[in-house]
């Protein structure tokens, strides 16, 4: 199998250049990439110290290591990109052809997508937390006046991470409740939340899944049994057609795929 | 000043291909950008609708769109980029020089940057959201053990959305233990925190935008004043000092910056 040493570096967080490094090399699945992530690479003196590392593991390795990077200063940029790697460039690449279709010079200076934010957008964000926090788990039902979404689902579905990631990805207040043994008798909205139904979205998972999720810090109950879980999906599905709420199955989705489909099919608008 | 409608256009969640466009049109600040973001555009049929959206806007606008996407489909990229816009290929422009450095073929397969997770990563990012919520603002300390980092700081200083980004994003257990009144009377560390020492990590934040913070929920109260927050935030910058404990300003940042740093300054391995 091919192996190939690759870095993604970044004069800031470099998540959105790791993201995309992922992104890009998870299309050639027979290549085992070794990847480390270099934040905070914004001094010349960092950058040189790193491309003799860089250098370094080229000779030893016999091969250039690829590098994914996103360096607004120019000077940095050329450090690395003159060392002895192969330079994939995630940001001046567009910034040359964005330049000559506005008609104007790039300012140049640091990013900032996750950046500095104004104050409006912090409380937003902070306010959207704890909302979250107050509102999980079916606690303080009566503040889903105010919720932008009100996530409901089997227990171990997946809620309280994917109404932690609404609000602080995008500021939604999200609160959760959860679909227990008295809810699941019959196929009638539970009274907490019938006044709510057009806030409502469901989560759904794979029995076997939910089983195995259960199983792992409750191995040996009824709760996670097959039976109960079969149970258990089929019942919350059953609410949710009943009552035509929306859902998504989350078995094979990550917390921001689901946070990205919630927020994309509720066309919630977001606050940052 | 110059305006242009950017669209971010990607047969998945987009997230990726947003923050990057966000960070690119940062360098242009005398522009005025008008953002949407358009996930899930995953068959030609929907890359039909949305061109000719696209068309009749350029049109309307007698200005051609800026789009940034990340379609991995080729039949549906070509679809968009055939429009009447500009298109800033975000994946495919690297795709070729990846193919050529390689020398294999991409899988044009659907990426999975933000895709189906195995269950162990699941598990770990599902562990990490419990521990941080379990351990948020000072409860349960006797769960240090376990914790990979425990933030302290100042109330309303961010640390309960920084733990649970760290735990969302990283899978990283982040407890955090609120600084109060009878911990900031002295420099010496609370009790709770004595055995942790080499896993805490602090926050501290501009006084004056710790006070804006508190006045918008708790307007009037000491909690609130100048005063109360300036000796808050010199007291736990002293504590910081005198245990040796790393700090970071979270004024100017945002929490992805924020936990970042954290990830990075303290060599915390992420489990996701």
């Amino acid at each position: 199998m091919q192996k190939r040493t690759t870095f993604v570096i970044s004069d800031r967080t470099g998540l959105t250049a790791e993201a995309l490094c992922h992104s890009l090399l998870s299309q050639f699945p027979s290549v085992q990439f070794d990847i480390e992530n270099l934040p905070f690479i914004d001094t010349l003196e960092k950058a040189q110290d790193l491309v003799t590392t860089l250098n370094t593991l080229a000779e030893q390795n016999n091969q250039k290591p690829l590098v994914f990077a996103t360096l607004v200063n120019d000077d940095i940029r050329k450090i690395i990109a003159d060392g002895n790697v192969v330079f994939f460039d995630l940001f001046d690449t567009f910034i040359d052809p964005l330049e000559k279709e506005l008609n104007i010079e790039s300012s140049h200076s640091v990013g900032k997508s996750h950046g500095v934010l104004d104050f409006a957008q912090y409380s937003a964000r902070m306010s959207a937390v704890n909302f979250a926090m107050t509102t999980d788990d079916g606690m303080e039902t009566d503040h889903y006046a105010r919720a932008d979404v009100v996530v409901i689902g089997a227990s171990r579905s997946g809620k309280t991470p994917t109404c932690l990631y609404l609000s602080l990805q995008f500021g939604i207040f999200a609160a959760n409740y959860p679909l227990t043994a008295p809810d699941l008798e019959n196929t009638e909205m539970p009274d907490a939340l019938e006044p709510y139904r057009n806030k409502l979205f469901g989560l759904t998972i794979d029995p076997y899944r939910l089983q195995q999720i259960r199983q792992a810090r409750f191995s040996g109950d009824t709760y996670a049994s097959a039976q109960t879980c079969q149970f258990e999906v089929a019942q919350t599905e059953a609410i949710y057609r009943a009552a035509g709420v929306p859902y998504v199955n989350t078995t094979k989705k990550s917390v921001e795929e689901i946070g990205a489909y919630i927020l994309h099919k509720a066309s919630l608008r977001r606050k940052i």
